[in-house]
């Protein structure tokens, strides 16, 4: 394609609002567009065709491991959501509207509920499981917040797949086959990722992972181990049981517990003073949906202590019970192997749940198994960000002038740049490269643009595409550049071979 | 693929509300399926690998006509709608609320404000026109009454398109451009269509052509004559002039004509009493939103009299004025060639507008001219109804028994149809034709499934592959048969011949 006729709008400002590297190159590339700045953007050519590469690839690997594609209603019937006892509980995420003849619906922000219904309605028995059905669709979440561009938008791109099973054996092993199949894509992509335990969240279920981008920007805090390869979301990471006895130092935290329909109540948390207590496994102890600051005295009613005083502590309290609940600290030591554990950032950009038959028996999906008995259908759900997926990419692969695209996320394999176009020799040896380039089928872009030679590499910089050819002055002495974007390094070519290395190396 | 793998929903239950054979087979073939009968659908495997052959003929041909797709978000603010004049103009089809901090937005039903709004920000000069940017996206009607299944959802898919220019002719050049891509596209889907001249109705704008897919369900009557290639939609036809004189019969109609705000009054039409008066074209001829029966009698006011009674008639009103009011009949005479025009059915597929500044001017997207001067850009805007093809190209071609889809929109090229799953020599031959047909890149379907032989050819027939060969009892004697779904044409095939038969057709 040719620059000239493409509509990439390259800006030197950064928005006002942007913090993020991926943010600020997504917008000043000429990628995405804010619309009124509120978590909404808009999708420029460079920015949909990437879009289309990432689409491309996470499809090709589900299409491969038996998934089949469907797509379902943006537009949700509040009705389901009632049923399966999440309307409440998923608060003002949830964007709702009446209709015109005032019937409730929702802006799917997931589709766990729209697929039970569809699959409940289609499969009747045991002979047409198991099923994995996938979409990669529109999403909105009212995000109180939303902020990083791509990163936390509210109208997003995702993958949401969901698999149906006659027994958690076989669910286990659709999940087992889901995280080979992600892996694929994340390497495809040509990301450095870790497979971290997770915690199930509201989603719910026994079981869940995340693959998670690693990057120093991530919001995520995860716990790696230097030796194995363990890893773990800091919310369910767990490390070998420390030693203590009865001469630790205890401390109490009291919290406020929030559960549906407005009830709440205090709870204490007892731990060792030398460790931090962990919110999300706090509030899975006492089964809330949040847990607030609470600081006025009171007597213990409830409390749960950390599962590493068991037996050591002499508190006492109405209720009382034991749990995890300490946050792993960096330097503990892997239960899996005794090596150290660390600390990493990581984005989440894929999500796999086991989710049993939390979906199925509210909203019975049910099967008749060989025995003729009806049985609700084990179920497990997969989530790729595929909008985040670009920032997770420019996240972890970029450098202070702009992005650097990995080989299957390019918006181009090449670029050809020429310097000076009223230089018929530059411009003539440019044709000429990319119509041979074209002819062998690769997606080339030709910077044919009547500007300087300065604005133009600065646009390459920002961009990012893989690889370039610069034809500037040097072409007088027969030499052109060979660039690479990852590290800005240069090759000079003669005009004699140029021709021979691209055919090479494309 | 194989069938039993498929998630394709075949049933013998005719929908309630189904009176096309298009929303019938859709639903009974699997292809869709009604998310609580409220104008929604979710499409199911094959309704979607369906959607995205369509999506890939348009975008093929968009792209080699040089339009660049984007993506805009699928929620838009409410400010853009005020800014062009349209939220309170678009009535209640346009669906509106508000979210967790109560800013307004709509669901777009089309995207002319959003399109424009990213235009004006990111070109500014006449070096960067023409333009032609489109999206395949989602679009949210909240039609009152949705109906006819895909023909008439409130959630659909929508390619559209919009152009911007430096001049009218310019545009003129595009539109012209696109009528030639949009005859490729509707070709290439093997459509029987017509383009027709149409109204411009409210999207605007000074001419207009709407692309018919002919069908005698179609809800639109049009005009064509038997000796050229005249066409047009009834709101837009035009015919010779008829040769009335002072004793020609007049009828004289009142009506209420609907403005902004609730604005109304009344507007008698007169017009020679053996014609007809067309709605639209009375509608227009005043300048309203809208025209209602209205019976009361009163004196006349304002009088619209038919162009054809110009000088014959001795009407009189406060306000009188002529305008072509009537509606072209059956039998009038050609003013293209003098041929005669006879009526057809079809379903509008497709739309492209000649749109000047009636967005650009009110929302400011100006660019400076080679003089440094600011004038607004010159706009074109082209829509395709994406799902709704899925509906007209079944309208066209099905039988009693079932959909017949064209070559580039079948779900597959070739079905392999076992007969008896019990019997090895016919699971060994289907399992050897499916692998050569996979092999050679031939998308097949292989019907592997334990059913019976009747319920096998009844699924065939409902889903409606063109072309299959049927593995059954003859076999023992050699032959097997290959089959046409257009008139359920049968060949019998010898054993030996038929994988060359295949490698030859396909």
């Amino acid at each position: 394609m040719r620059f000239s006729r493409l509509l990439i709008p390259t800006t030197k400002e950064t928005p006002n609002d942007a913090t993020l590297a991926s943010h600020i190159y997504l917008i000043r590339g000429g990628f995405i567009q804010s619309v009124g700045g509120s978590g909404l953007y808009n999708f420029l050519p460079l920015g949909k065709k990437i879009l289309d590469k990432v689409h491309a690839v996470v499809k090709e690997e589900l299409d491969k491991a038996g998934c089949q594609e469907v797509s379902l209603s943006f537009v949700t019937p509040a009705a389901l959501w009632e049923e399966s006892g999440r309307l409440e509980k998923y608060g003002k995420e949830l964007l709702r509207f009446k209709d015109r003849k005032e019937n409730d619906f929702i802006l799917g922000p997931t589709h766990e509920e729209m697929m039970v219904n569809l699959v409940r309605q289609t499969v009747k028995s045991y002979k047409q499981l198991p099923l994995n059905v996938y979409q990669i669709n529109l999403k909105f979440r009212d995000e109180i917040r939303p902020r990083f561009g791509l990163m936390r938008g509210r109208e997003f791109l995702m993958k949401d797949a969901y698999s149906f099973h006659t027994s958690t054996e076989d669910m286990q092993r659709e999940f087992a086959l889901m995280e080979e199949t992600y892996k694929k894509i994340f390497t495809r992509l040509g990301l450095e990722f870790r497979v971290v335990d997770a915690d199930s969240g509201a989603i719910g279920g026994s079981g869940s992972k995340e693959f998670m981008v690693l990057a120093d920007s991530g919001e995520d805090t995860i716990v790696v181990c230097d030796s194995c390869d363990y890893g773990a979301n800091i919310e369910a990471a767990v490390a070998r049981p420390k030693a203590y006895d009865a001469t630790t130092e205890i401390k109490v935290i009291a919290m406020k517990a929030l559960y549906d329909e407005g009830v709440s109540k205090v709870v204490h948390f007892a731990l060792p003073a030398s460790v931090e207590l962990q919110d999300v496994k706090a509030c899975n102890a006492v089964n809330a949906n949040d847990l607030v600051e609470y600081e006025e005295e009171a007597g213990i009613e409830t409390l749960v202590v950390d599962s590493a005083l068991e037996g050591m502590d002499d508190l006492s309290a109405t209720e009382k019970t034991y749990a995890d609940i300490s946050a792993v600290q960096e330097g503990d030591t892997c239960a899996s192997c005794g090596g150290s554990l660390r600390y990493t950032k990581g984005i989440e950009a894929g999500h796999i749940f086991q989710l049993g038959t939390r979906y199925s028996e509210p909203l019975a999906a049910n099967f008749l198994d060989e025995n003729g008995k009806s049985q609700p259908m084990v179920m497990g759900t997969y989530g790729i960000g595929v909008s985040r997926l670009l920032a997770a990419i420019i996240e972890q692969n970029h450098d202070d002038k702009g992005c650097i695209w990995t080989k299957e996320s390019a918006p181009f394999d090449l670029q050809i740049i020429v310097s000076n176009i009223k230089d018929d020799t530059q411009v003539t040896l440019g044709e000429q490269l990319y119509e041979a380039m074209l002819a062998k089928g690769v997606d080339v872009l030709l910077d044919d643009r009547k500007d300087r030679f300065g604005a133009k590499i600065k646009d390459y910089e920002l961009i990012g595409v893989p690889h370039a050819v610069v034809i500037g002055k040097k072409l007088a002495e027969g030499i052109v550049e060979f660039m690479t974007r990852d590290g800005m390094l240069k090759e000079e070519v003669s005009v004699d071979t140029i021709a021979e290395l691209l055919a090479e190396r494309f």
